[in-house]
């Protein structure tokens, strides 16, 4: 019997859920919801309208929830907790414990199980964080983003007079990571530990001056950072820049007495952000839909999942092969 | 309170265990247990004979078990979660499933909590492979190890005549870790994807050609092997080659559809062997301990411990602070 899924939402993480639920052959897309009408799912899956969620009721095991943090998430993950179950990969972090408590309130007075923030940051960096500083208490941890293409930022020089469209990448700075991983332990934040690098095509006649200045000068997207300015033409920019590859890598360097240092490092080269976001996704379905199974009630997240409960593999087969 | 725990055997690794609790406030080591007699520990912790084992019934909530995989542990682990909850590192892979059940039998007969197999690999790479794979089921996974010193290498360099003192370093193929870090798919096995560096010192008059011969014909050890020999003096041993570091990389290599890559990497660059996998067992005597206090009975690996029970932090701590 296959776990059946859910998703709401269809932009580009709910394809790249789409995209990896084909690989899962415990698992099986029943529907998709969405606001837009009139929209062809790839897979050929039917689309519903939001209002019609509810028919879905003990016919769906676990919903993905695809949309926005900034704006959908908040709202729709309490909402939807109410009558499934469900995951998100709420990512503004200052606000998981607000969203978390709305959740779990409603999760657990209907019964239902929801896990929060799961995907790769928050998600998997937020895993290997936990793993890497209980076993090395004393030490000290980086995390960098990149190279990898920032929308937000993309987005914020798109908007500058005479730019006809803009890719921006979060570029970690390797010496650094070179200085970690050779037992240095340096102080870094988001400042000093990454470059940005933009790529803008201008329109004819506009002063690329001003534009990379108007760039450089943009506070809360540029200000404090070391950024790059590349003009090129749109075919280049169609051509070499129109992915949405991300990563980064998680650090912890920690001694176990003094002169006795351990450093440990996980890192990730994503092709594609929101395929990668919904592949981890769609694991962690697996073991919400396992925990729901064993009665678990409420919010949770992925650091209240054991691994084991992410693998279509059983127990035995995980020990004999994989342990 | 603190959880208590108790040592038993007392070589490089229980000393590492013992060296990790102190960086840990919620953990006290209480007893060490040795066969040999009229030893003292490090920290000044009293060590007991084997036979005063039980004496200690009911006053440890941990045993951490520091034997030789070849040797004790398959004996030791059932014997002593007879009587407490305890936890080894195992690393015989091929017997993992048969001692699996030896344990489970005698924890679960008993009302005791376990875990075998649980350091670095067996352990935290065993975890990344399990994460990777139930990410991006469809894929290649790498586990390479090095660069670091293997005991038994060594032990068999210095049972050659003529060979004083010797050090093996076993060390991954950097050129096959950045092919596959730029999305190739090599076909590995531990033969190719490894070298065998061998730091050897001779007797006086001895047939260097010879000992040279001795160690690249040994079958089991270096025959298929890429392997160097370099003879040193005992100075040179004594100076460059005294610890015991080690280290290496989980890789899973997958796509999520055809032309869309994604590389995780999880790696370790540890001064000591011991000391780190020491750091292990303890983070997990505390998983284990909140495992047993919720009613976990039998054998369990780290397949089967949520990550959140590892760290010393409240589940509200790791959700503001680290997802």
């Amino acid at each position: 019997m296959s776990i059946k899924i859910g998703i709401v939402g269809y932009g580009n993480l709910a394809r790249g859920v789409e995209t990896s639920l084909h690989l899962q052959k415990d698992m099986e897309l029943v529907a998709i919801f969405s606001r837009r009408s009139g929209i062809t799912s790839v897979s050929g899956v039917p689309v519903y309208g939001m209002d019609e969620l509810l028919t879905f009721k003990g016919k769906i095991d676990v919903m993905i929830l695809c949309g926005g943090s900034a704006t959908d998430l908040m709202e729709q993950t309490p909402m939807v907790a109410k009558h499934f179950n469900c995951i998100d990969s709420f990512d503004t972090h200052a606000k998981i414990p607000e969203h978390f408590a709305n959740v779990d309130k409603v999760a657990k007075a209907n019964g239902h199980t929801a896990i929060i923030s799961c995907g790769w940051d928050p998600g998997m960096f937020s895993l290997n964080r936990v793993y890497a500083e209980s076993i090395l208490p004393q030490g000290t941890s980086y995390t960098f983003w990149g190279r990898g293409v920032s929308q937000g930022h993309s987005d914020a020089i798109r908007r500058i007079d005479g730019v006809l469209d803009a890719r921006q990448y979060t570029c970690p700075k390797e010496n650094l990571l070179d200085e970690i991983r050779h037992g240095q332990t340096p102080t870094v934040d988001a400042y000093t530990g990454h470059t940005r690098e933009c790529y803008v095509v201008a329109s004819d006649g506009a002063d690329k001056q001003k534009i990379e200045q108007s760039i450089k000068t943009m506070k809360n997207y540029f200000v404090g950072y070391e950024t790059t300015v590349h003009f090129i033409s749109q075919e280049e920019l169609d051509t070499h820049h129109k992915g949405i590859p991300h990563g980064g890598f998680v650090l912890r360097s920690g001694e176990t007495k003094k002169g006795t240092r351990h450093v440990i490092e996980y890192s990730l080269t994503l092709d594609s952000n929101p395929e990668f976001t919904g592949a981890v996704l769609v694991a962690y379905s697996r073991g919400l839909y396992r925990l729901a199974n064993h009665g678990g009630k409420g919010a949770y997240t992925v650091f209240d999942i054991a691994p084991a409960w992410l693998s279509p593999h059983s127990a035995e087969e995980l020990r004999a092969h994989s342990l």
